[in-house]
Formats: C-alpha cells, sequence, structure tokens
C-alpha cells in the first residue's frame, strides 16, 4: 500500500487526499517510512520530527473531516532547503554557526506552501550558508554522482521518495544544478516570482527559489502555489499570473519551435553528455534550430561568480571567519577584491543580454540547453551551465530525459522567456511526454 | 509690454496664450529679447536658434488658431539641458566629442514638453557628459557665485529670464545645486517618475531628470507634465499619480509638521548659511523638530561619487580618454580603481535607508536640510547635500528663501517621501507662500 501510493504524481496523491480516497496521516506513514529507508543512503536531511510530521498530517486530516477548504497541495509533505526560515522547526542556513537557530516566522513560500495544504517533511540539507561547501547528501539512485551544490538535500529528497515535492533556491545553479544530477525535475521560475522573505538572502539579483518533482506536472503544481506579489521582496511584482498547472497541463496551440543552445560551454561537457544531447537534438528535427549566443556569453560564468562572491561578502560579513569553512572563506574572500568597474559591467550584461534574449523568444518556445556539468563533470562546474539564465532571470526547467551507458542520469534544460514561465513548463510537459522513435 | 509679460508666473502667462489674450509670438519674441541681453553674461545656451523659437511659436499659434486642443504648457519655451535629445537640434552632452551630434528623436521628457505645448528654447550647457568639468556659465543675478555642477544652464537661463522652465538632470545635486546657486526653484522628482530614454545615461541607479522654475506653481506645472511611465525605462512605472498642479496649489489639510535635518555635513556649510537656516528653523517653532540622521549617513557622500564614478566609467568607457578634461578622466579612472564590494555596499545602503527614512515622513510632512554649500562653499561641495537624496531617490525640492549679507541665495530643501511627490509640493508652495515676521 505504502509503496503505491507513494508512486502517484502528487497532483494526483493530492487530489485522492481531498476526495477522501486516501487519509492525508496515511500518505504521511508511508512518506515516514520512506525517509526511514532511505534517509541513512541520502543524508538530505538537517532536521526531521516523525512526530511532527504526524501532527501536521493529523490537523490536515481534522480539517478535512471538518469540511474545511482543501488546497491544490492537500496532505502533500515538502522538502523544504533549510535556508528558508520555519517557525516550527530550526533553520541552520547549512552552517554550524546558524545550528539551532529557531525563526519566529515562515518564509512567505514556506507559508505559501501551507496555505495550499502542504505539509512540511523537514529541513534538507544545503550548501554551508548558501554557497559555500557542499554539504555531505548524497545521490540516491547514483552514489557516484554527487548531487552538487546549492539545495542538493532537497533535489535527493525528492529523488528518494522522500517527498514528492521540494523547495530550494538558485543563486548561481542551486536548483538545475542538483536536480539534473539526481535525475529529476528541477524548476527555477523568473527572477521576481517567488518571494525571498525569510529565505537567507545572498543576493537580490541573484537569488532566486526554485521547486522540485519527479513529474513535470507536479512542477508546475507545487510552483503555481508559490508565485505572487509581496511587498516585502521588492523583486516581485503584482501582476495577474497564468494559472500554471492548468496551462502546463494543456496542449501547445501549435507544435513548438526550439532553439538549440550548446552555449560556450558546450566543450566541457563531458562526451557521453554531449552524444545523448546531440541525439536528442537529432530525435527533434524540423522543430529545433541551433541558436548561437552572442560572444559576450562566454563571460557570463565568471561574470555569475564575480557577482554572487562580492554579494555574499556583503551579505554573510557579520558571520565571524572562524567559522566558515576553507573553502567559503576563499569565496568570501574573493567577494571583498572583486573590482566595482567589472560588477557594475555583469549587472549592465544582465539587464541588456535578457531584452535581447526576448527577441529570440518570438521565433522559439524555449531554448534547449545542458542542465549541468553533467555526471562525469564536477558539483563545482555547474555553475557555467545555469549562468546565462541565473544572471538574466530567465525561467529554466530540467529533465531527467537522457543517461549516460552507467545509467546515470543527464538533464536536460529548457529555458523560456522571462516572465512566461507557464508557457515553458507546458513545452517542458510537451517535451516529456512525448516519444522519441 | 515684453517685460511685464515675462514677469507673469508661467502657469498664468500659458494661461493666458491659451485664452488668446497673450500670443504665443508675442511671448516667444519677449523671451528672445530677452535672451539677447542676457545670454553675454549668463553663456547659459549651448544652441540657441531664434528662427527656431520663432518657427515653433508660429506652429503653436497656429495650432490655436485652428482650434487644437492646447497643453498645460501652451507656448511655453523650455530651457533643456544639452543632455537630453532633441530632433530638431544638436545635443553636444556637454563635450566636444559629441559636439553637432544630430539624435534621430526626442527624449522621452522632450516629447511630453512638446506634447504639452511647450516649445524648446534651445539646449543648455552642462557638465562635460554630464559629470566632468562644469561649463563656463555664469550665475546671472550673482556673478560671484559659480553656477555649480551638472545643469547650470538651464537654471541660469530660468534665473536670467530667458525662460521660465527648465530641464536637467541630477545624478549626484545636478538640480538642486545649480537651482540653489542661482535663487531659483529646482525640483527632482522621485526616481523613477521621468522616463530617462533619450537622455545621456550615466547611472540607472542615480541618474534623475528634474524642473528648474522661478515660482513653485510652475514647478508642479512643469514636473506634472513630465511623469509617467515608459516601458523602455525600468525604473518608471505604471502607477496612477496625483495630479501634481493642482494637489501643489491646494492648501495642506493641517499645519504641516516639518523636520529639520542638518544632515552629518551641516558643518561644512558657511557660517552665514548655518544662520540663516537657524533662524528660519527658529520661525517655524512648534511646526519644526529636529531629526538626526543615522550615523551611516555620514558615508553617503563617499557612496555616491563611488556610484557615480564607477557608473559613469562604464557608461563612458567608449569615449576617447584624449576626449576628456583632466578633471573627467580622473574622476573616470578611479570609476576604475573602487571596489566590487563598496559598490555593493553602497547599493545597500540605499536601498536600505529609503524604507528607513519612509517611516520618519509618517510623523513629518517634509524634511528641511541646506540645498548645497551655498554661496560660501564651491560647487564641487554640493553633492555632499545632495547625496542622502540622490541616493535613496527621494523626491527633493529647493526654494529660493534665503540670502547672505550680500544678498548671495541661500537655498532650502524640502525632501519628502519617495513617491509622494505631490504632498512635497504642496508643502513647498505653502512655506513659499507662508511670511515669517
Amino acid at each position: 500500500m505504502s509503496e503505491h501510493i507513494l508512486e502517484l504524481p502528487a497532483h494526483e496523491a493530492a487530489r485522492r487526499m481531498r476526495e477522501g480516497a486516501i487519509a492525508v496521516p496515511d500518505y504521511a506513514e508511508a512518506i515516514q517510512a520512506q525517509v526511514a529507508v532511505a534517509e541513512e543512503l541520502t543524508g538530505a536531511l538537517a532536521y526531521f520530527d516523525p512526530a511532527h510530521l504526524a501532527a501536521q498530517a493529523e490537523r490536515a486530516q481534522d480539517g478535512h473531516r471538518r469540511g474545511a477548504p482543501q488546497g491544490a497541495l492537500h496532505g502533500l509533505p515538502v522538502a523544504v532547503s533549510d535556508i528558508f526560515d520555519t517557525q516550527d522547526l530550526p533553520t541552520g542556513d547549512g552552517t554550524r554557526l546558524h545550528e539551532g537557530r529557531t525563526p519566529r516566522a515562515d518564509a512567505m513560500a514556506v507559508a505559501l506552501l501551507r496555505s495550499a495544504g502542504a505539509l512540511v517533511l523537514g529541513k534538507t540539507r544545503v550548501s554551508e550558508l548558501g554557497i559555500g561547501a557542499a554539504p555531505e547528501t548524497r545521490n540516491p539512485g547514483r552514489p557516484d554522482v554527487a548531487p552538487g551544490f546549492g539545495s542538493p538535500g532537497a533535489a535527493a529528497a525528492v529523488a528518494a521518495g522522500m517527498a514528492p515535492l521540494g523547495l530550494g533556491s538558485q543563486t548561481e545553479s542551486g536548483v538545475i544544478g542538483p536536480a539534473s544530477r539526481c535525475g529529476i525535475h528541477g524548476f527555477k521560475p523568473s527572477h521576481g516570482t517567488i518571494s525571498r522573505r525569510g529565505m537567507l538572502l545572498l543576493s537580490d539579483d541573484l537569488d532566486q527559489p526554485g521547486v522540485f518533482a519527479r513529474h513535470i506536472a507536479d512542477i508546475a503544481l507545487i510552483a503555481g502555489a508559490l508565485g505572487g506579489f509581496d511587498p516585502d521582496d521588492a523583486a516581485t511584482r503584482p501582476v495577474a499570473r497564468a494559472p500554471l498547472f492548468e496551462v502546463a497541463m494543456s496542449e501547445p496551440p501549435l507544435p513548438p519551435r526550439l532553439a538549440f543552445v550548446p552555449t560556450p560551454y558546450w566543450e566541457r561537457l563531458g562526451e557521453t553528455s554531449r552524444a545523448a544531447i546531440e541525439e536528442l537534438v537529432e530525435a527533434l528535427e524540423g522543430q529545433i534550430e541551433r541558436l548561437d549566443l552572442p560572444a559576450g556569453c562566454a563571460e557570463a560564468e565568471r561574470l555569475l561568480g564575480l557577482l554572487a562572491e562580492t554579494d555574499a561578502a556583503l551579505a554573510l560579513a557579520g558571520e565571524p571567519a572562524e567559522g566558515l569553512s576553507p573553502a567559503l572563506a576563499a569565496r568570501l574572500a574573493r567577494g571583498r577584491s572583486h573590482g566595482a568597474f567589472d560588477y557594475a559591467r555583469a549587472r549592465r550584461f544582465a539587464a541588456s543580454l535578457a531584452p535581447a534574449l526576448d527577441e529570440a523568444f518570438f521565433a522559439y518556445e524555449a531554448f534547449l540547453a545542458p542542465a549541468s556539468a553533467g555526471p562525469e563533470g564536477e558539483g563545482a562546474e555547474d555553475a557555467a551551465f545555469s549562468a546565462i539564465w541565473t544572471l538574466c532571470g530567465l525561467p529554466c526547467v530540467t529533465l531527467p530525459l537522457l543517461q549516460d551507458e552507467r545509467g546515470r542520469p543527464i538533464g536536460v534544460q529548457l529555458i523560456g522567456a522571462r516572465g512566461n514561465d507557464a508557457r515553458l513548463l507546458r513545452t517542458a510537459r510537451w517535451l516529456a511526454t512525448r516519444s522519441f522513435d
């Protein structure tokens, strides 16, 4: 029974819980059993309390019994990266410096998850202070592929079936990188879609929350619950939004046209990754064209690092140096050494490239590009494959469509027009459900 | 006759021109006569063609004859700083490098002036490339007080009666400084109020167009014609705006409460300026309280210079070094030498101070502060007195309420809550029309 319900897509499980066909405590119990099995292998969790999960499930079931309104995420436990404040669980930010910190309020994204009926599974491991050393989390399917930097705990937890959904954050490649490495779906919406209030803040220009799921429809489900205006986060906007789940589940009005964008970092991919992606591009013949980015884009990785390190050095200036890993201390020291002229140039690069790319999205529904350095590459190299999109704040989703000869996952990234996240997810679902023969 | 009509406030002159009591060509002719008298003294104009002004006046009069709709600025010549593109006049940006440059389109601000019925008087002198050496413009009333940096030509032209209205720009203190030195009103609206499309761009964070007039009501008149959303300037917002002129002309519902904010730069003012401002504060007893800013504000001048120099170095990177004045070359060299950490800190300082000041504007209608280094101080020191407000993007207006014992003007600056420009101008008009005995 427990195995069965965990195999349901999250939107289907939530529907059955709303309809009473599955009791929320039963679903939570199945999750708990899976955590008991998988956590030792993955080390995904920074904080987990079975009683706390059970209590949330009971409350949700109580509400159901009383006929209270049920949200789109009713009864679904979410793996929450440990840089999002939670009022009922400690939030340690991936550093012993913040161990046992107990925030007074939920981060906006966590509050929105709860409003939609979700439970908080627990807190999942993140890079030290979001940007330093990777945690000791292992990739459940492939212990030989490290899950990378940023929010690897949430990605590993979702990949291991410990939660149907996850919440993470991308300052460099923290969502797309781990999702791609763990062989699941990861989605970083347009900059300013999800409020960052109550999240560990590193860079106003770069920090972008994102989500994880094993099914593309579930990506749309959780992301749809998270977008919205927050007067406390100036990057968010009070604008109307397309219903993400409904649009993502609909058929494209015309067969989508894609651009294959190898990016200036293509040659740094392993041979197997390149071959696999090239094969996919061939299979899409007639619907895909190669698009080369302006030459300046080769600088994106360097400029992203420069902005991230400088902003993080400022954001973390109050942290005692003796509590930092040598790797993070070195990054923050670099963050204090960059030049303002280069910093301003990096910001202008991002601001001017984004509108230039808008043009391309009149011709193409989405760009198709590598999602990470792949199973042959190091997690530290993932940033190159997210750099352009993170800098420009474009929505990106990674799909676990490919594998190498050893069965290790190779993510395929789709990138959409800024602000048109719904269209991107519709295209992603179209690609994910297409059969290639 | 000509003397008489130039003494009218601009809004009154425009009204009479709309009603047919004054012919636009007659007004333009009076202006032209005044230019002939005053330009030799002031050197305010970078480009002026009497025939071009006369032709615009004839066209306006033709429209009037045909019963075409007339705008709020009907028939009023505006002194336009020579960093705003004009499609029918060269735009030289205060440098011989751009001499004779003929833009294809009007800057958005210039287009809006024309839409409101204004004529372009001509182009007025600006600092070299907006941020370098001051032009050889002299202060018409007081040849012993240099009109300062930024848009001194427009300020001097308005002070000399060569135009009833002026358009300028403030990256450091370019509107408030010259207005205060020339003994007229200057107004820099909230950041993002007036579009900067077609203006020489130095710094997205700092550049803020502003206006000049001899009467506070005329400040509201011209500023009211200039605010609005422009999809090409991401700092502007599609929001509803209070009718600036109507609100500015109305009585405050309650006697305004002011905060006297000496700023951390108070001691750098000359003794006479300090004494004059202190006397004004005393005359306002019961309606004004002293407010000291957070200690960090003492850094504002340095941080403003750091941002302005860095951004300008990037914006002007394409200008050949041999065409720059030694002063500007030195500024741009400094702009390439600042640290990114300090740059990011300066931006964060501005972003965090603005909301902190919002609180104070619940208690006070406006802050009262020095407008510039005063007649005893150098123009180069004016930036200190605008630094905090320019950094935070707050609306500021300078009023020519005071003089030193030699009759030299001492500006009084009022600063308002970001976005509430109408309330600031209403308070300014209240203060300007109050009699102190």
